[in-house]
């Protein structure tokens, strides 16, 4: 019998067109599955816990697959890690019940989204951080965040492209923190829409340079307008956090 | 009349050999002296406060130089960062007193090495720590790294290759502690000799695995023996994070 496998991943998504494969750029969906078929001998249909944009990083990401492999839990994460690129990692593998997917069966997410609120631009957090040399008030940020809280249709936070028709999703925690320079965005709900957080991180930078109120989030959720709120943060900044099945 | 500038950097060493310019691969003085060049129209004679090895990095790295610019400190932080490739920033720039030389005038420097302690990579500190995975105790190795304070001959950790004859330093900090799982080596002295940070890391790496006793390093400093001491641990988890004047 086929067994399921769990695998807990991180990856910088610099070099990649995103998790899910597709006909132009590496991705790593395919990057990864081609490691697991040479482990394994049997390429294999991988399921991630959803699409990442080109760009975005993972400190977790979870995927599944079904192997007729007899490999340990750790042979799987040892024999990947030495043949994935260096920008990927295999942090835990584990045997899954039959009935685990990794996509069908996420009950939540947690995104973060990293800016540098520095006045010059710093090697380490090239291709890892927004850089925003102005002025940023993250007790403002995180106030107005607080809008996002609840269940709520994002129409307006989403790009269009998405094959998405129900845009309610509810939003468990919302909140902006500094650490130095570091300016950190942290969202957790129960789905997120095409480009949703890097909506908002923009919505929230439009509210820092004073181009919309810091009291028009609602009103801007409820019209369900794209255009009335901010534009789309640079995918380098946006980190999937954490991924939570039940 | 020329003005002497100091520039305070940063920069990734991975893809440098070093600060220093060389005969054979690039460097960081060559690469910054060429975007001051285009800044102000004449190549500089650029100090840096000391050699850094290939792959090694600098949180903070101060240099200096004259010129006939008339540019604002603004302007050559500002233009150079504009200039300059985006593992090297310019933090800030500053006219200096006349007799200041960025390695002449140095009174002492600090060092860090980062050990990611984890079971697996981390894609996110590839390059940028020495991973780590067996069981480190931080507390045996800071207790054992207060035999490097002091004023002492430090022969025994500095490789062959140097041309310094006196190898009397002195150490003024060092310490080890964890943050998650990043174990860090902290040092501070006058000066330091060649490859002298990573074989005190190196040699503590070796205390940590049992291979040297915890209370051997006094002995091993005294016998001036460069093969007492551990090995030169690898420089991607070297950064160079103060430099300190009077």
């Amino acid at each position: 019998m086929e067994r399921n496998i769990r695998l807990d991943i991180t990856y910088i998504g610099s070099a990649y067109c995103g998790w899910q494969s597709q006909r132009n750029g590496t991705t790593v969906q395919e990057t990864l599955a081609a490691a697991i078929g040479k482990l394994t001998g049997a390429y294999p249909k991988l399921h991630g816990c959803g699409r990442t944009d080109s760009g975005v990083h993972a400190k977790n990401y979870v995927c599944s697959f079904t192997t007729p492999s007899k490999a340990s839990p750790e042979t799987f994460v040892r024999g990947l890690n030495a043949l994935l690129p260096r920008d990927i990692a295999v942090k835990a593998a584990a045997e899954a019940e039959p009935d685990f997917h990794a996509r069908f069966s996420v009950t939540g997410k947690r995104y973060e989204y990293y800016i540098l609120n520095s006045p010059v631009r710093d090697p380490f957090w090239e291709g890892r951080a927004l850089h925003y040399p102005y002025p940023l008030d993250e007790g403002l940020l995180d106030e107005a965040a607080k809008a996002f809280l609840g269940e709520r249709d994002f129409s307006a936070f989403c790009s269009a492209g998405g094959s998405v028709k129900d845009k309610v999703r509810t939003v468990t925690e919302a909140s902006v923190r500094r650490d130095g320079d570091l300016v950190v965005f942290s969202v957790a709900g129960n789905g997120f829409l095409y480009n949703m957080v890097r909506i908002m991180v923009g919505t929230l930078l439009e509210i820092a340079q004073g181009k919309i109120a810091p009291g028009a989030l609602p009103g801007i959720i409820a019209s369900g307008d794209r255009n009335a709120a901010g534009a789309t943060a640079k995918p380098q900044g946006l980190y999937l956090s954490e991924v939570y099945y039940d």
